[in-house]
């Protein structure tokens, strides 16, 4: 992580998106020789891995045939690490700007200011953020009142807590907050009387239960009542249509995560349904210098998978030292033979 | 291995070539659930990983930071294993033929015959033969007085023996026939005075010549003599411009392997400079149902690296699958959340 500073940040090439397919751009740009800086908005590196499914096995990465999302991202941080691309976490891209002398300035929220030769998108299905209740009036309480997947619960003991979703993010949070000492006011509430978590959690959210620390209510939040500016009552529609109001301190929203596209939507770029449309032989989108690899991209054939997103990051990489370096042109070097290329890897002095 | 059955092998897919590429167009072709057969001129899986490299490492295969040709090789075989392609090695494909109900018929020399719905050349630069030496007239001698290669060396004890080469294919096998018993008669042929093994090998090679017991000499063989029918005489050339006659009963020929496409040539599919051209989208060549993937492609962009290669085997895997199952045209499914894809990875029942 990086603050932001007074200068931008000169480099050849700037990944958007620290998921497999960009870590892997990062890798091929690297390999040839060009500086890279790596922005993600996530705090960590792995992507849609990582945020959707850190623990589950891949079995479809060529030549390794079963790892998890953890594991794919660490391998692929491993071999990127020599060739010590600049890493932003929790950096998200904002605006980009063609500057006169043809690079492009990528500016972030809080991050530093990019002057790139070339941007490369790899930010696969967006931006993940966490889903919002579609309740009119409840944003304004954000963040004091209206939470989205805290990790830090301490700041609501003592406080009347509704906890807002059904898989083990929710139940997770609900099951602390009614273990906290004392009297604690915590209600679980989904849309249905279904709760998807392993056993073990779920046998403590019945206990809690039946201790009366925690309740349960089926239904959906339809209104946000405020009194004087502090939301402290919402409406619940419960499945048989009734309406109750429910008092509150604090709501807990753990509706998952959803990507956004958010402002690269913006910058001029060619769109094709939340998609970026690229050249199959540079994967360039439609603004020369500006490539996209992965899950945001489409062409004749392409599929959302990972492995193609390799590829992808390959030519892309090509393309982008041929425009940026075409005196440097040569035959391909392939790592099992080029001292250039070992010497990049720091295999060899 | 395979013997040549009476009827013809019935398959969904028939790849050719079974390197890195040959062997991720299997597992993705069984993945979507296609019956697949493989064939390899190659004694072993690998292509020219194996040939040509099978020690040294790769850096560039992505979540694999570092691992040999045979490593990849064993890996891509462990991964495609529970899919249960087919493997023919040893066989070298010769003929195909469009049959009249659309399949392609694909005969083989010393192998079986395939009726594939679907045909995937993995070929690589072509299948990897002994080099033989520009000298006419040699060839009339193989396999008997003039031997590519040999493996096994004991049919030669006693005979006049010339071993060209300087490598350690050629140097090993010098040695070991200059250490029979007896008064070996061994001369070791190279162009250079420059030979390419391990320091051990080296010494041994040393030794043997200190001893009287190996020859060696810097020159070219420029002329093949035979008596009624037997190559008893060839010409050498050495560095001054000197030629001299050496007798000899067999000729070793140690020069290393090159790459052939072959009958493949012949098949009637658009050829440029020696590679198939192919749509990206589909990696079909100018035949339909006829795919290339691999080294032995030409698109725009293309690299001839073995990243692409895995995509491309993915992307010609799906269009196949959608040429010949329309009807099951379905969304993409991925390895971590389906269970129909688990089942036929033998994780489940």
């Amino acid at each position: 992580m990086t603050s932001a500073p007074a200068a931008p940040i000169e480099t050849d090439a700037l990944v958007i998106g620290a998921g497999p397919v960009g870590l892997f751009q990062a890798f091929q740009l690297g390999l040839l020789g060009l500086s890279v800086q790596v922005v993600d908005v996530l705090p960590q590196a792995g992507g849609q891995c990582i945020a959707l499914y850190p623990d589950k096995p891949i079995y479809d990465i060529p030549g390794v045939p079963v790892c998890t999302g953890r594991e794919l991202t660490e391998r692929l941080l491993q071999q990127v690490a020599p060739l010590r691309p600049g890493l932003h976490f929790g950096v998200a891209v904002q605006s980009l700007q063609l500057l006169p002398d043809g690079r492009f300035a990528v500016g972030t929220t809080a991050g530093p200011l990019f002057h790139a030769r070339s941007v490369f998108v790899a930010a696969g299905v967006g931006a993940f953020v966490p889903r919002r209740l579609p309740v009119e009036g409840l944003q304004a309480h954000e963040p004091h009142q209206v939470v989205h997947h805290p990790d830090d619960l301490t700041p609501f003991t003592g406080q009347r807590i509704i906890v807002v979703g059904g898989d083990a993010a929710a139940l997770q949070r609900a099951a602390t907050l009614a273990e906290q000492p004392g009297t604690p006011d915590v209600t679980l509430l989904h849309r249905r009387d279904q709760f998807t978590a392993d056993a073990v959690l779920l046998a403590r959210i019945t206990a809690l239960r039946a201790d009366g620390r925690l309740r349960i209510c089926i239904g959906q939040i339809t209104a946000a009542h405020a009194t004087a500016g502090r939301l402290d009552n919402v409406t619940v529609l419960d499945a048989q249509g009734g309406e109750s109001m429910r008092a509150l301190d604090v709501l807990v929203v753990c509706q998952g995560l959803s990507p956004r596209l958010g402002p690269i939507a913006d910058w001029g770029l060619a769109l094709e349904r939340k998609l970026l449309p690229v050249q199959p032989a540079t994967f360039e989108t439609s603004v020369p210098g500006v490539h996209a690899v992965g899950d945001i991209t489409t062409y004749p054939g392409k599929l959302k998978l990972i492995v193609c997103g390799f590829h992808e990051a390959t030519l892309a990489a090509h393309a982008a030292h041929t425009r940026l370096y075409p005196q440097l042109r040569g035959p391909l070097l392939y790592t099992t033979s080029s001292a250039v290329l070992q010497r990049r890897l720091g295999l060899t002095d």
